[in-house]
């Protein structure tokens, strides 16, 4: 018997239990023995529920009960949720979470102090919800070196760009209706301004460089606030979406170039499959060449399915580690600076200057004019030839007159 | 160290050795040890070969060589491939394989051998390529029912039905174009025919039901050799692609219903992202929701990086089971006959019947007519309301004046 404690008995936590529940045959027999849930850690009332009696608001109850051997933990943030999860891997127990903050901010020591104790600390959940990739791209591209993944790692923002692309609302009134069907947060702030895909590239970055960890911090993120329904014009214009990406490149296997920003990308790339709520999260590796990864990124029953999928990960490798490999803090940072990073962009500028006078601006880079969406601004393309540096961008926009915006363009080209 | 033996020398199995030569730095960080191929068994002569020493004719200097614990099986096939498998096997020694028609012939038999000896037969190259998908379907999904797949599972027809579409060829021309540029083989009917990807599904529902094994046998097949220019024609005219699909469907957890055969799929329809060689198979699980994996379902390196992931698998796992759950011969067929399946196709017939006339083949189903895209012929929908058989479809089409053929339509309804 596998016996199974929760912690936190919110959204996650309580569809890991549904999930349990509903797909238990399946579940014993994968396992080859019982799994239950022993043990669940809430302060909250939850009278009605059918695992009432399992509800405790004394943690003692589960970390010292040696039944159990795997920890759930859907707490959130990196708080409480740390000090338990220290506590449990270092008693030994296989903590399971679908964290992200947490395991983007404290994922080296824990991982660690999981191999320390020969237990495991799993987070298939933390990113893409159900959708598989942690496993995949730490298992399976296990024979890779990772030169690039393309991510759009959040749902909220796909599902409010989306709605301006699809019925031309503007971002403010998107945004409203995400909250409505509760696709966004009252406070929407961590979504909307990148926080939480930096979070995710955080930990597909940290996979992809072999351990060596990408604090989330040391990733440029911008947010999609600004995006405007002039922005979309021109993506339409361009046969283009504007999607909030993640990027991490990789192509000589030393710093990686990481961003989170929003982006122009054809609506040719399969990447641009995933409108709503979707997320697809696209690799390459250098062996296997390109692969994308498709699904709904959130969701109580998704996300509890990477979380139950982790649980029997963990029951099958007990009283060992499950063979992930432990990240590290390495000796320099293993991210490009933002600004040496290249970029292609479109810059609006508002009356009609000429072709000229913005190439003054770009004396290394090529500048193409764009055909006009709005009467009361112009547009140009910079940067094509993938020698403009953010930070030449930065300087020249500051001194263009009338600069407006800039949004990245994307190019697939691994 | 942890040494590896390679069973023949082609195409996969040379591109297996380049993978672990090309990333060796990468894997032996993964593995905590070194990695080596150690012996190469072929036949054949590669004295340029810079692993020319390593290849010996002798299958005892592999089978008899007690450091190799790693054998890969890339001589396909189920002959000497299946003899060579046991003796591993047998012998404790882990099996790593992208040989599909192996799997899906000899996979219960295999596997319970490799549980039998503590040590693991791994195929994840064998459906996808380098895709990911055996282990995400039964690792990271392990906690779902699997409700459904849907696969573009064979690159050569995926390429020969988008060459007819985008370039208006007809079914041999741009067969001929896939021989030239080495995507289908000079006898190309296991491809054509669908039996390649019956081999695959038959994998897949195989993990899906759990382990009750699906012979390939049970699986209706139909290829593509009969699409012809109207056909795609018509799947223009609706906004549809033409696609080789295998499909599993079990949504009451009983029999499946399974079959692989050509079918409408809308361009809306995320599946219809894979083009070209591309192959895509979408996934139902009935507490994740659909995801979707996506790439080049073939190919040397990519089906090698496969290969090698589970050579790491396997490595990490030594002396062990990789925790793949056995498969096993069930009590009786898992799959529903396939004259007892639904389906919703367009029959095309010859001249102008009335929809009156056809209606009267189809006593139970709605009948639809659709707009003409030939002179010479109608077409008609039929099997709408989900309530039309196979048989009952087979039965009609025999007494109807004129019939030309019929497609089926993919509705993606979960």
């Amino acid at each position: 018997m596998i016996y199974v404690g929760i912690l936190g008995f919110g959204v996650v936590g309580s569809g890991v239990a549904e999930v349990i529940e509903m797909n238990i045959a399946k579940i014993n027999n994968h396992l080859g023995q019982e799994l239950q849930v022993k043990r669940i850690l809430d302060v909250r009332h939850f009278s009605d529920h059918p695992m009432a009696d399992r509800i405790t608001v004394n943690a003692d109850d589960i970390f010292e009960d040696d039944d159990i051997s795997i920890i759930v933990e859907t707490i959130g943030g990196s708080g409480i949720a740390y000090d338990y999860t220290v506590r449990a891997l270092s008693a030994g127990k296989t903590v399971v979470t679908s964290n992200k903050e947490l395991v983007s901010t404290h994922g080296v020591e824990l991982m660690q102090l999981a191999e320390l104790n020969t237990c495991s600390y799993l987070f298939e959940g933390a990113v893409g919800g159900g959708i598989p990739i942690i496993r995949p791209l730490h298992r399976c591209l296990a024979a890779n070196r990772i030169m690039s993944i393309t991510g759009i790692l959040n749902g909220t923002t796909n599902y409010i760009l989306t709605r301006m692309t699809e019925e031309g609302k503007d971002f403010s009134s998107a945004l409203r209706r995400a909250q409505e069907k509760g696709y966004a947060e009252q406070n929407p702030a961590a979504d909307i301004d990148g926080i939480d895909t930096q979070r995710k590239i955080s930990i597909l970055a940290s996979i992809a460089m072999n351990g060596a960890y990408v604090n989330p911090g040391e990733i440029y993120a911008e947010g999609i606030s600004l995006i405007g329904v002039t922005d979309i014009a021109y993506a339409k214009a361009f046969g283009c979406k504007i999607k909030l990406l993640a990027i991490f490149l990789n192509p000589n296997d030393r710093k990686a170039n990481i961003l989170v920003a929003p982006h122009f990308v054809s609506r040719e790339d399969p990447i641009c499959v995933a409108d709503g709520v979707y997320n697809a999260i696209h690799v390459y590796g250098n062996a296997l060449g390109g692969v994308m990864f498709y699904g709904k990124g959130a969701g109580k029953l998704a996300t509890a399915s990477a979380v139950v999928g982790d649980i029997l990960d963990g029951a099958l490798h007990k009283g060992r580690n499950a063979h992930i490999t432990p990240w590290f803090y390495p000796a320099e940072s293993a991210v490009v600076p933002h600004h040496e990073m290249n970029v292609k962009a479109l810059i609006r500028v508002s009356g009609r200057p000429s072709i000229d006078q913005i190439s003054g601006y770009f004396p290394e880079s090529t500048v193409e004019s764009v055909p006009f969406v709005s009467d009361e601004e112009s547009a140009f393309i910079v940067g094509k030839e993938g020698n403009l540096t953010e930070l030449d961008l930065e300087e020249a926009v500051k001194c263009i007159p009338g600069y407006i915006s800039r949004i990245r363009i994307y190019s697939s080209e691994q």
